[in-house]
């Protein structure tokens, strides 16, 4: 059998969902985005929390993974209980009851190429 | 004498192979790629495992790196068991014999410019 | 209660401010920037210290963060107790007196079109 | 007074020096380099090794840092005891006799705009 891996806790801090994006739909529109891999024989029930510079943080955002599969969530996409503005500086705390995997990507076409980012996200230690 | 360094395994949640290509070949196609290192004395034997958001896990991808060097595998080449969709998000999960050192990389130059990223993979705890 | 995360130190060792900007202003000007996220009760103090390939560290740059805020310093912006030139290399240590999670991010829009580059800084272990 | 900061060993195996390169020079010349941060009181004698896929590793390439210093290495300007090829998949292990910080980073200015990519190296347990 396959182990269960990562962690329970990450978080990343330097999230902000870029405003103007150019190119062919849907493959270069631009977005801040998560994958979080649940490789686990349990479903994750994943919660995020939005921290501002200048506001009391929102969520939970309540995500749920089905067991052996992965969710890519786009930050644009969140609405429940509240909605990200674009452009506008926010960082993420993910809590999930299982071991997942999380990594965090950008894409901005704002200026006529498409520009991209990506790292592991932080895992917190239990 | 070098030391063996590394992890036994590894895995990364944000992949998708990107489907437009733009530029000259064969350096600027797009692509997702990880890069495996082996400083051990012994073959590395290692097992992709892929994971969708829609479809049960397929796998192992077995890859051998001779002792003391790297094999980087484009995952639009594998074929055996089976091939990964471009455009579809997939996670990976990395299993060896050996400890090895893991580093994923993207290529995206379907937007008559190439953008690039890469992380370290996740280092899973043993 | 959410969990304190993240770690007391930090550091990066790749910085370096772009020179040249090209786009529309403020979202496409290169920049070199720290994303600090606070989750405690308590405000962060948080000290930076730079360091270069020719002369000795300076700092430290006294950065506060209210609690459960994250901040985003543009090192261009530090001006006490000086400044720090573009095109230079530089290091940054970063020293908390709370739990803090640190991701340094580049935009470089140079070329007429923006590139990004993203990490999660390195947590030293206490 | 300043912590040690950082790891001893540190690896990572997606090295490749891009061969184009267009755009105003110096900024905009591609490269890999590696950007090495001293912090301790000694000087740091650092041995990197480079691994390839067909052939048996090279090195040791010395380099020596100052304390409270950082050092950037072109992997294109190393060249005692050999050089590296440009377009040609290498790995490196980077080893050294005090702590120190290591990030990768890569600019590709191949296609008329600038692509950028950059991580913490893998730090490696002791």
């Amino acid at each position: 059998m396959m182990k269960e891996i990562g962690k329970i806790d990450w978080a990343f801090s330097a999230g902000r969902i870029p405003f103007r994006s150019t190119g062919k739909e849907p493959e270069m529109v631009s977005h801040d985005k998560i994958a979080i891999l649940n490789t686990t024989e349990e479903e994750a029930v994943v919660e995020l929390f939005i921290f501002y510079e200048d506001e009391k943080p929102v969520g939970p955002f309540e995500i749920k993974i089905e067991p052996k599969r992965l969710k890519k969530v786009g930050f644009n996409f969140l609405i429940d209980p509240t909605c990200i503005y674009l452009e506008r500086n926010y960082s993420c705390y993910i809590r999930s009851n299982v071991k997942v995997v999380v990594q965090f990507s950008r894409m901005n076409t704002g200026m006529a190429a498409n520009a991209e980012m990506g790292t592991m996200a932080f895992p917190v230690d239990s």
